[in-house]
Formats: C-alpha cells, structure tokens, sequence
C-alpha cells in the first residue's frame, strides 16, 4: 500500500509498505478515508523528538475492511474513528477510564504500529479501540469533525475537562494551534462564560472567535500575563488550558490562574518546569495529558453529527496522501493550522 | 504578655511581647489555651524557610477575650479554634472556597502578626476566621483534637481532598511525619479501602495503624517505590498524598501513582522538581497546597466533637509555653511527632 515514511528530521515522503493483515483475532484492518497531522508530528518532524523511521500519523477515520475472529461489535464496511492510542477496555486503567494508558495499548504510527497516514491500518483491540460511526451520507464537513475527534478535539476536551470548565467559569487558553483553538471550543461546550484566548495570529483569532473566545489577548510573554490579569481584576482565570508544552507556555498558564484554580495542560512537553510554589502556596492544580479519547468520542460524536461543534474547523489545509510533505510544511510554516490529508478515493460511497 | 519568641535559627525563646489590642472593627483579641508546634515551624527553626524574628505560631485555640465592634459572630468567652490563616471571607477566592489564599488575608506569627505560641493573639477577620466550638466541658483528648484542626488535620485532609481520595480506593502516604499521618486518617475518614502508609518508624507505625493504615512500607526511596508497586500488581496507588515537601518525597508519589491517578501534595516545596513526563504521558495530577482549613474546619469539627476521629492523638509531646524550646527541640530531634504547648492555665474553666 502508499503510505507516508517518516525518513528523518525535516523528511517525509510517501513510499510503500505491506499491506496490513490480520495477525490478532481482535485486530481490524481499517481503510483510511480521511487523516490529519498532529502537532506532535511537527515535533518528530522538527526532530525535537524521537520517532522510528517508516510509518507516521495517528489521527485517521476510515471504514473497516476486515474483521478477526474474535471482533464482535464491528461489520466490514463500517465507518469508524480511531482514538489515536489503541487500548484493551479491559485493564484496571482502561476500566479506570484512562484508555490512553491502557497497559497493553499503544499509539499508532510509531514503534512498529501502522501509521494513518497510509491507505490502510491494522487496529489492535478493534472492538475497545474503534467507535463506529452511526449513519450515513455524512457531509466532507462532518466527516471532517469527525477525523477531529481521533486526537484534536479530545485533546482541547482533555485540557478543559482536566481544568474542571464549568458553567459560567473564566478560562484562559494558551496556545492557537489547532489543540489551543479545540480548547476554546471544548471550555465552550462545557458552558464557560468567559474564553480568553492568547493568540497573535489574526486567522487563528478568527477561529478562536468561532469556536466561542470572547477575548482575545494578542500580547506574549509577560505583556500576556499583564493583560489577562488586568481583565480578571487581578484574579486570572479559574482554569488556565496550556495547548503548547514549552517552557514559556506552563509559566504562563500558572501566572494566569487564579489562586485555588487549575491549569489543564495537554502540551507535549520539552523543557518545561511546573512552579511548584504555585502549585502549593497558590493551591494551583495542575492536570491533563495524553487524552483518554476512547473515553471521550461518545460523548463529542452526537454533538458532531448533530452539526452542534464543528472541531474540523481547524482543518485548513487540504491535499493528498501524495502531498504528505506539503501537509508537514504547511503547519511547519505556520501557514496552515492543521493538514488533511485525502486518503481512500475508494471510499467515497461514505462520502457526500 | 508572655509568647514565645524566635530569635533565628536553633534559639527559640519566651519572652515578653506587648498585649494585643483591637485595632480594626473586625478583629478580636483570643487568650491562646493550647498551642502546637507545626512542621513549618520546624522548617524556620532548622534556618530552611525564612522567618520574621519575633513572634511565631500559627496554630492554636483559645476563649474569645475581647471583640471589635463589627463582630457579630462570637462573643467573649467563646473557645474557639483558629485556622493557620485569617480571611476576610468576602473576596471572590475566599468565596470560592480558598480562604488560605484570601486576597486580603495572611498567617499568624510572622510578618507583624501575633504568634499562636503565645498567651494572646489579635485575630483579624474574626467572625470569618475564628470558629466557635459548641459545648462545653470538652475532655483533654478533644481539645487537643481540636487543636489539630487548626492545622495538621485540614492539611492531611487537604492531602487526600486534594488526591481524590473517596470510597473504595488505593491511596499511599509519602511521610511519616504529623501531616502524613494526618493524612491517612483523613483518606480513612473519606472511605479509602487501601491505605500504604511509608514509615520506617515503629512509633509512627502505630499512628498509621490506629488512623487506619492497612499496609506500612519501612522501605525508603526506590526500594519504597518497588513495594508499593508489587503490592498493588504493578499499578501504584490511585492517590498519592505527599506530606513531605522535598524533591524525594515528591519523586516517590509521582512513581507510586497509578497511571490516570493524582498526587495530593501539602509539604512545604523544597527543592522540589515536577516529573511533567509523569503528569503528561501518565496522566498523573497534581494538586495541594496550603490547607483550606477554614472550609474544612465544619466538616471535621463533629466527627472530633463526636469522637469519631481523634487527629490529636498526633500530639505525642507536651509543654508549656516556658518549655517552647524543648517543643521545638523534641521535634528537630524526632523525638516526638508534634508537641502540644500548654499556654493558658487561666483558661481551666472550659477544660475538663
């Protein structure tokens, strides 16, 4: 099959790889239709973390093409997400609700696991890891949201959810990429009154705006911290969402957060130190991390179906699986917030 | 009056210090009963933390001498139990339950405050600080549960709150210390099935034990995280409650804690380093920090009064304020848990 390879920093290109097969009675090959890259990719791309050579991506729908023995609840020919870790449903932490640390699961696109951005899958664990899409006909922009939902929209849902958002609450969001911008849509849905988005980028502002920000601070740094300050009376906000993981981006999210708040954090982190003298002498909690999405999708699905959020909104850059290294630049540039990636022609019968 | 008096680093003293005297409408002068000597205390006389010379300790109960005019709540000759902090009970963070981080609060015994170590204290915010304790007659055992509350127990108890501690969990304690044990009897208090207590001190053992402790680890550092892990099938503890403050302390609740879990953290941070590969990749929490003990307070006076807990017991070494020195020296030398100073024998009245 085509598939993207990752052969290094700053090099990706498509080639072929074998055909995923069946090795697992609770495996599934699934045919990718739609596949996005993540801002983790950027990271292995930038070579600022490490990756294997060969497969890539984890953020894919498609529609399954065969089934092993031992998978009950899916048919050939189902439309299905795929949470971006794969995951048992049966050990103490995926029943704890931590899918995404299941102990015998794992992520896809990486140590020997095949990548979403290629034509096709092996899913482990296919019944608890695959969520089947009810319905049909579905339009490219709710399909869109739905490739969303296998890692993004999670992700923003992970940072809020992780920052207790609640109903009339004032968050701050630091960070516009596309996890930044699923944060403001996420702290949105779960009823926050205020979203004050940290954002310098006028087309992300934009987005962010969208998705439910009702300020947007455009400073950075220090000046950030000021500014969000100044417009909670001194207060901060009472959950800081940090979508970045660097240094600089945790830093902020504590000096914005409220004395007794917390700071959602979903960031892949590199060199980032948490201000424990915040954590306890401000009581600032501190939660989040690699989304239980297995856990999520059932409750973000309906809403995306339903035409109620729309997370595919941040897709802004489209092309094929032949354009993979034009999907990394794009966001390597920042000209792009987030690339899909086309995939299956063969799939458009579940396509508008 | 007389109060004991630090004098910097390894000397503390009892002096005279002046009267307390109203000074703003709110305040309300308290003759101090009993006082005890808190680990932070420790902290300052061991020259680690920075401390005023002058006036020191923070926590304390007494009978209510004098009031402002604006007091409405008390009246004198009220016993009433102090939190380690005042607040003004009216700022958004004291209204959203954070009256340790009061914006216009503060501790007792530094920075100009009156020390709870002391005959009297000048207690601002009195109605939304001091809380009344009903009854009369109170045995020893209870005053002394009740002097814990002005400290010790809200800070085990912020601990476990902090964890997540509820019903049926695995938690582990990191610390043997006052606070530690304060700890596993409030994770006991909110249900925990399993509580691995990490002491290496038999006298220390049997608080854990009699506070409901269901396992000890004497291990210490990795040879500690092993055991707590073979014991819970490789998983770790779904709390970890770090009542230490040092970054050993702090790298073993992290390692112990199960993935998808939290660490309730309440030691005072020194050197103090946040795995943040742990928080991310394991989704491992972080929360804690200096007690809300004036929203606990309601909640544990009744089991106390009742004596359904008995968070005194800690209180293993006892003096009066000319022994102040011994108290803090009993400590500094582990050769008591916490000391109890006995302060006001004017106050006999309201003790059996």
């Amino acid at each position: 099959m085509r598939a993207a390879i990752f052969n290094g920093p700053h090099d990706i290109g498509v080639g072929e790889r074998p055909d995923p097969v069946i090795t697992h009675p609770t495996d599934a090959i699934v045919r990718v239709t739609l596949a996005c890259v993540c801002g983790s990719d950027l990271w292995y791309y930038r070579g600022l973390s490490p990756h294997d050579l060969g497969a890539i991506g984890h953020e894919f729908i498609g529609v399954v093409d065969e089934i092993g023995s031992d998978v009950r609840d899916l048919a050939v020919g189902d439309l299905v997400v795929t949470p971006f870790t794969y995951s048992d449903g049966t050990c103490p932490i995926c029943l704890a609700g931590w899918p995404s640390n299941c102990i015998n699961g794992g992520g896809f696109g990486n140590h020997g696991i095949d990548g979403g951005q290629g034509e096709a899958v092996r899913v482990p664990f296919a019944d608890t890891t695959l969520l089947k899409v009810p319905g049909s006909g579905h339009s490219q922009e709710t399909l869109r949201s739905v490739l969303a939902l296998s890692d993004v929209a999670c992700t923003g849902h992970h940072a809020a959810v992780s920052g207790g958002v609640g109903p009339g609450m004032t968050v701050g969001v630091v960070g516009d990429g596309a996890v930044g911008l699923s944060a403001v849509l996420a702290a949105k849905r779960l009823g926050a009154a205020r979203i004050i988005a940290l954002s310098g980028n006028p087309s992300r502002q934009a987005v962010a705006r969208e998705f439910g920000a009702t300020d947007i601070v455009t400073e950075r740094g220090d000046a950030a911290i000021e500014a969000v300050l100044a417009m909670t009376s001194g207060l901060g906000v009472e959950a800081a969402l940090e979508c970045v993981g660097t240094g600089q981006s945790m830093a902020t999210a504590f000096a914005i957060a409220r004395s007794g708040g917390m700071v959602g954090a979903v960031g892949a982190p590199h060199d980032v130190e948490v201000p424990i003298d915040t954590v306890i002498f401000r009581n600032v909690g501190l939660r989040g991390g690699v989304a239980p999405a297995r856990r999520y999708i059932p409750e973000l699905l309906p809403d995306v179906l339903a035409g109620r959020i729309n997370p595919g909104r941040v897709l802004d850059f489209e092309t094929d699986l032949e354009g993979i290294a034009e999907a990394y630049t794009a966001m390597d540039e920042r000209r792009s917030i987030k690339s899909l990636v086309r995939v299956g022609g063969s799939m458009t019968p579940v396509v508008d």
